[in-house]
């Protein structure tokens, strides 16, 4: 096509979309959350002279507070090191040796993995810049051929993630063909029922959970190991809030569970424990013992697509995440953990007096709060309108999250606090 | 299948692999050499009274010298900050808005991308963890539908990434089915002849390039952006190495060429200008104008892939790419390039004093020499033997890098001096 371009034709790019991004309903939950809470705020300014006029995010869950001195020291010493001839440090693919024994001592002790068969070495474990990019780059594992499985609702990654390598058929009013989702309800006490669960697929599972707030017992963890053994599928068992767990009763990771480590690889992250939303760390473990249908070997391809496409997390976060994992860090973790749960004690008996019945909160920084036969982005428009009070529609988290909304409890105490008794005007 | 497993069956994982994964060759090229190394240096102990059995390596382009003081200020105070109620920050998906400013005010000014258009917003720019991880990502703007070329020689994460993502057919023998490659050879001066590009294709292309060293003149990028224009064609431009260009006539974006913007997008890094390799730093630019085929914006596509599977990179390193762009920054980054490119220029000298025939070395930390009618890997084990350095083979880089070797400018100048000094055994 003859045009007046300075190359004598048309010159447009005909280099297709993926189809897969077409397929990607609407925009991602908390962009959409983001516009219309800027929408409401251009509509109802702020006025700094009336703090009640200030709108207050119970939305994203995004960590508020400063980072505890170890900690912080330990990622100034990161930094400060890389400009010393004997602290300079380059790439670093799979994580610091260093951080990946302590992940192994710290969180899978021998005595705590004992039932599915004790330690882990380094090579099970791999340092990330966070949970939800491992969950972007182990679509790569599968490919477009893997069926998917989620509670519903769940964390929006796992199934968009999907979405992305093709894994998933298209929209249809509440959800995408190709993907069980699993209701967690509170007639089922938020843990699904498995008979639907597909065999062969894979089980993206997360307890504490995102958004419900709930936290599996042993029996319940045990029972879904054992539903994805005899149905031959692979969990991918996400941990990131295990810190939050406060009932020792509870397991803190799958690899308590006898049978784990031949179905399921684990995610974690120091976002949620130590604050590092914004300095970006995390793992996953693949143990040895993990094999794919044809028998390969999944650690395998995890270390090969963290060289291929992956160049390792920041050596200033692993710095931090090292020093996180020392006695004082240890204790600055649960010191940080310990005050968002306040947060969510305050939030969860606020709502509980209000007569809506919540579940999470206790071993978990997110109260999922039921408002029966309403819409969720009705119920959001209205505690952003009454209240001024952003939070997250749980329709966004799955068909089943429709009439709840998830109450995070990541902020500062005093506006939790304020926020509280805003909440008051919904009666 | 009944066993004598405690669950009574097989409870074997039947998810299969990705078989993507199966198609990509052999390892990755750097592991590869590092086993290669690994196994030398059990047959070759070091001596550490003996710095002659010292193994010097040439080979990653990993950085190795310090960072610079301001730099280093920025990044300590950068993560001192998160300590502080005012300074903390958590998720910024798309990067520090005064960073994004800052990088489109100093690599992308008006002056410069005149030509193209003129400024850059900060909607343009996004902030990546570095180069790599984005060329992992932005195959997912394309999917398994693409169709890609690149430079042969190129960075195997344009082919790896590819592959992965299902857009590449079979290996055979040299390369795999359905990527183009586009020779670049002492005939052609390093700059491949466009006739074989394929219509509606995505073209790779980096300069200075990797491995070849070799930077593209104005009139040469003016071809290239004319050739993609012609074809349907999008550019993904990789400019990871444009600090190093010391000839002021050569062009340091692909946007000061006209056209430019509709037809590609920018990758960059701190990694080599500020010795971010392991801090993990970088950003991509893509254009409002740049359009696929169906007239999609490419750009709100790159900001959803960012949201959706991806949290930004950390903030501390971000901090530090702030101080890297200011004034006393910018010297630092040229003074820690000049050092790699004094390497280089004693590289390059000693190779030739050889007669060793060389491109490269002088706008790039890359030297790129050829062993006319050798085996690259036969030449790459003879200089471990005889010089006990550590080089890459020019074929791990594409077909038409047989017979060449890669010589990497990152390292102390001691141990740069010795290797040129060895490498006189090779005649």
């Amino acid at each position: 096509m003859e045009t007046d371009s300075p190359f004598g034709y048309d010159g447009s790019v005909m280099v297709k979309r993926n189809p897969n991004l077409a397929a990607l309903k609407a925009g991602y939950l908390f962009p959409e959350i983001a516009r219309r809470r800027r929408e409401f705020a251009a509509s109802h300014p702020e006025d700094p002279a009336r703090p009640e006029t200030r709108i207050i995010s119970l939305g994203v869950g995004n960590t508020t507070e400063p980072l505890l001195p170890h900690i912080t020291a330990g990622l100034a010493e990161g930094a400060r090191k890389l400009g010393t001839v004997e602290g300079y440090s380059g790439y670093q693919d799979e994580g610091l040796p260093e951080l990946r024994a302590k992940i192994a001592e710290v969180f899978y002790s021998p005595a705590r993995c004992a039932p599915s068969g004790g330690s882990f070495s380094i090579d099970e474990v791999f340092i990330s810049d966070g949970a939800k990019c491992d969950i972007g780059r182990l679509q790569l594992l599968f490919g477009a051929g893997a069926r998917a499985a989620v509670q519903d609702p769940s964390y929006p990654v796992y199934v968009d993630g999907s979405v992305l390598i093709g894994a998933a058929g298209p929209w249809a009013e509440t959800g995408y063909g190709g993907i069980t989702y699993l209701p967690c309800t509170a007639e089922n006490g938020y843990f699904p029922d498995l008979s639907p669960l597909p065999e062969n697929s894979l089980l993206y599972f997360c307890s504490p959970n995102n958004p419900t707030g709930a936290a599996v017992s042993r029996e319940q963890l045990t029972e879904l190991v054992g539903a994805a053994r005899k149905k031959g599928c692979l969990i991918v068992f996400d941990a990131a809030y295990a810190e939050y767990i406060r009932d020792p009763a509870l397991p803190k990771t799958i690899f308590e569970i006898p049978g784990s480590r031949e179905c399921a690889m684990e995610i974690n992250s120091f976002s949620k424990p130590a604050g590092f939303t914004g300095v970006r760390l995390g793992w996953t473990v693949v143990p040895g013992e993990l094999r794919y249908a044809g028998g390969e070997r999944v650690n395998a391809d995890w270390a090969r697509i963290a060289g291929t496409i992956f160049n390792g997390a920041s050596n200033i976060a692993q710095a931090g995440g090292l020093a996180a994992l020392s006695g004082r860090g240890l204790a600055e973790i649960r010191e940080l953990c310990s005050f968002y749960l306040g947060n969510a004690a305050l939030i969860r008996s606020s709502l509980e007096k209000l007569g809506v019945p919540c579940t999470g909160g206790d071993n978990s920084p997110y109260i999922w709060a039921r408002f029966p036969g309403r819409d969720s982005w009705e119920v959001f428009g209205e505690i952003l309108e009454k209240c001024r009070v952003v939070t997250t529609p749980g329709s966004g988290f799955g068909p089943s999250g429709q009439s709840f909304i998830r109450f995070s409890a990541f902020g500062g105490r005093a506006g939790v606090e304020e926020a509280c008794r805003r909440l008051e005007r919904l009666v």
